[in-house]
């Protein structure tokens, strides 16, 4: 079955300027089952106004209804329907461009022949000179096979792109450094990483992305250990440090101790596996797992986990982490008061929040709160301002602490587009990987204060 | 032994005000026997001048030596010697940025979850779509294994990224096109096409670069066979296309017909090889070709050419074509009146072309002036202009036709950063496409008027 997904469309009204014709508008979208997003005033006239309104709706059908009962409304003319997601993807959303104008003979001879070879040749005789005098550095390889991507599965490497360049435009945007898909023409473990090794010069960093576990596991490891460059798998070590800073905060909220909490995990796939690992590492007692697969189990056993079941988690634990992949998997009736539940699978989450409340939760979130934005881009510009040769526990546990600690009072999450967030990550990191010895660079004392 | 090469570096010099003074400087330098590039007024004072002058030395012996020669001379005070060449290389010349800015929700949720998905979901239905809603379309892979870079030789793929940023630099500046450098950490064939083959999802096209031969013959050819993507090597098919319009240009100067002339290549390696193919192809005659190894002789047979020597290629030819790798292999008395030669090799050619002149050549030039700089954007852009499948002969015909027609008077070659000449370059190859059946688009009649 395809997965369902959200369609983002833009009504573009010219309502007669009165009270209430808004209200109407607005209404009238929510009873079809319309979702609205951002409202902008395109235009103001004496006598009418125009406003963009962000919808999103489940499919073409659902569209029609909503576009349907709009026009039927007094007073509001549909003026029309744009598709601004797609609009923004045309031609792409990221490129590669020159650091400075090539303009003049003058600049050619010194980015290319003949000055450029003695800048080959410096690098040739000092290697880590490439750090210095090239893109290198800065570069971050967004790794993928597209056989995971978000809710939608298994939907190859070319249709995974704009997640990719999604991620590559955001690093950037964020903390200024390149971002490089790399979309892998095969699903075998072995090629994998060979492919990954062979081109790795190219970049100071491999970031794994949407490769589907339990691959990704060993993609991982033996790239993390195999490669002289850092290298992490967004999905297991990025859910980790969102879900880590969510949970901290969560306590903070709720005067709970994360040290003393019983902890389920619920589904042990690439997130699963390692968020439980981590809040193990993170507060020293075991955590319950469950999953379909027995080999699963291990996996999580082996990492000092508890092998558990669905219904023993629902009855001991007081924080509850879904990663299944199953919509509604959890019943409401299981839920006992106090708890706090983090259904993180999307589209569509274990327990709708909203209905983990009604039954008792003290706590209750979906995946789109818990976004791991919120540390990779911070995660890579410390570890590359540090020059860590690796990103271990300890920095990705100072990202989450980071993350937590800039947190608006009463959220479970900061505003991702927040720079300071980002620059606290970038720090953090920065100063853990310090600490631990795994960074090329001592940091100035004025690193914190000038970057 | 290391390769020689010429440093960069700019005198900045505070002359009196006083005729005679730069002449008096510039002869210094001069006779020092440092080459003088770009000269810049940077201040001027009521009674002083203070200029940048750009410099070429060998080595750092002979800029010592230089600098002190300046350092005497009365009435200039040397402020600095400055490296501009590493200035302009700190950092990279070349960052993967956002096309837009994503400062917003708004943005944020139509260029991320939820609103990429529906993105990712077109191209899975139907992957064409990948040419429009993403920048793979854009991309071109810059491929190395550092193995023969300029007159550099084996390098290896760091030390080689200046070089590759410094195409993907000019890659955008002249045709907007974005230049990805991929680094490969194997000198194996089979490796370097199995990974080319596994990451080629990302690209619209692959250009190998630098790669030794006769390794880079295989790789070149498979990658092209195999992938559906188009593929070319600068160092075979660049080179081949800015030498035949050097060739047409010099003939036409010379009032000669390319298609009678005698043509003969002295090295048959990653260039001469396929420059004699080329030659061969576009005149219909036979080259004569020369080299060391018995196994490239028989390629160049295979190809349509003629094993031959240097001596009777000296004593026959009227086009002489030298890629040897050897200076100064062509010994000047063996020159015959009216004879065409273009000695390639860099960065000291096989002989000095005033010295070839001065023994009744009719037109004589080195590397420095033949460069493939000239056609690689261009055919680029035309190709993904023309969504062609492959670069095949026809198109790179049309490459050095244009680059002959847009080349001045009297003049061997056009100016490189002259945007015209890669216009021409980009529609002649966008022609010949659609001439041939490799074309995916059909250009309309406007393509031509607006690009």
């Amino acid at each position: 079955m395809e997965p369902k997904y959200q369609l983002m469309r833009t009504l573009r009204c010219k309502d007669i300027n009165r009270p209430g014709v808004l209200g109407n508008l607005t209404t009238t979208i929510g009873k079809a089952g319309g979702n609205i997003g951002t409202i902008r005033t395109v235009r103001l006239g004496h006598t009418f106004i125009i406003r963009d309104l962000d919808i999103f709706v489940d499919d073409d059908e659902h569209l029609n209804n909503v576009v349907n009962a709009v026009k039927a409304i007094e007073g509001v003319t549909l003026l029309d329907v744009i598709d601004e997601v797609l609009q923004l993807h045309r031609g792409g959303k990221i490129k590669m461009v020159n650091t400075f104008e090539v303009k003049s003979t003058n600049i050619l001879r010194k980015i290319y022949t003949p000055g450029v070879a003695e800048v080959c040749l410096r690098i040739a005789k000092d290697p880590s000179l490439k750090n210095i005098y090239t893109s290198i550095s800065r570069f971050v390889a967004i790794v993928t096979d597209g056989s995971r991507v978000l809710g939608l599965g298994n939907i190859g490497p070319a249709a995974a792109m704009p997640v990719m360049e999604g991620k590559a435009a955001l690093l950037h945007q964020l903390v200024g450094l390149g971002g490089i898909p790399i979309l892998l023409d095969t699903n075998d473990t072995e090629a994998t990483i060979a492919t990954v090794r062979n081109i790795a010069p190219t970049f100071g960093g491999i970031q794994l992305e949407d490769i589907a576990s339990p691959r990704c596991f060993d993609i991982y490891a033996r790239l993390r250990d195999e490669l002289a460059i850092p290298v992490m798998h967004d999905d297991q070590q990025g859910t980790a440090v969102v879900t880590l800073a969510a949970i901290i905060t969560a306590c903070k909220n709720t005067g709970r101790d994360i040290k003393t909490a019983k902890i389920g995990q619920i589904g042990l796939g690439a997130s699963g596996l390692v968020i439980a690992e981590t809040l193990f590492k993170f507060t020293g007692n075991p955590v319950l797992g469950t999953a379909r697969s027995e080999a699963s189990l291990k996996r999580h056993e082996a990492r000092g986990g508890i092998p558990s079941t669905l219904t023993e988690i629902m009855q001991k634990a007081d924080i509850v982490v879904g990663c299944s992949g199953v919509k509604g998997l959890i019943d409401p009736k299981t839920v006992r008061k106090g708890q706090m539940i983090f259904a993180l699978t999307n589209p569509e989450p274990e327990i709708d929040p909203d209905v983990a409340i009604k039954h008792g939760a003290a706590l209750a979130t979906d995946g789109r709160s818990v976004n791991n934005l919120l540390c990779f881009p911070g995660i890579w510009k410390g570890t590359f301002d540090a020059g860590a040769s690796r990103i271990n526990n300890d920095m990705l546990v100072a990202a989450a602490l980071a993350i937590a600690e800039y947190t608006p009072e009463n959220e479970l999450m900061p505003y991702i587009l927040d720079q300071d967030v980002h620059r606290a990550v970038t720090h953090a990191v920065a100063r853990a990987a310090v600490k631990t010895g795994v960074a090329r660079n001592s940091l100035v004392d004025d690193y914190f204060v000038n970057s």
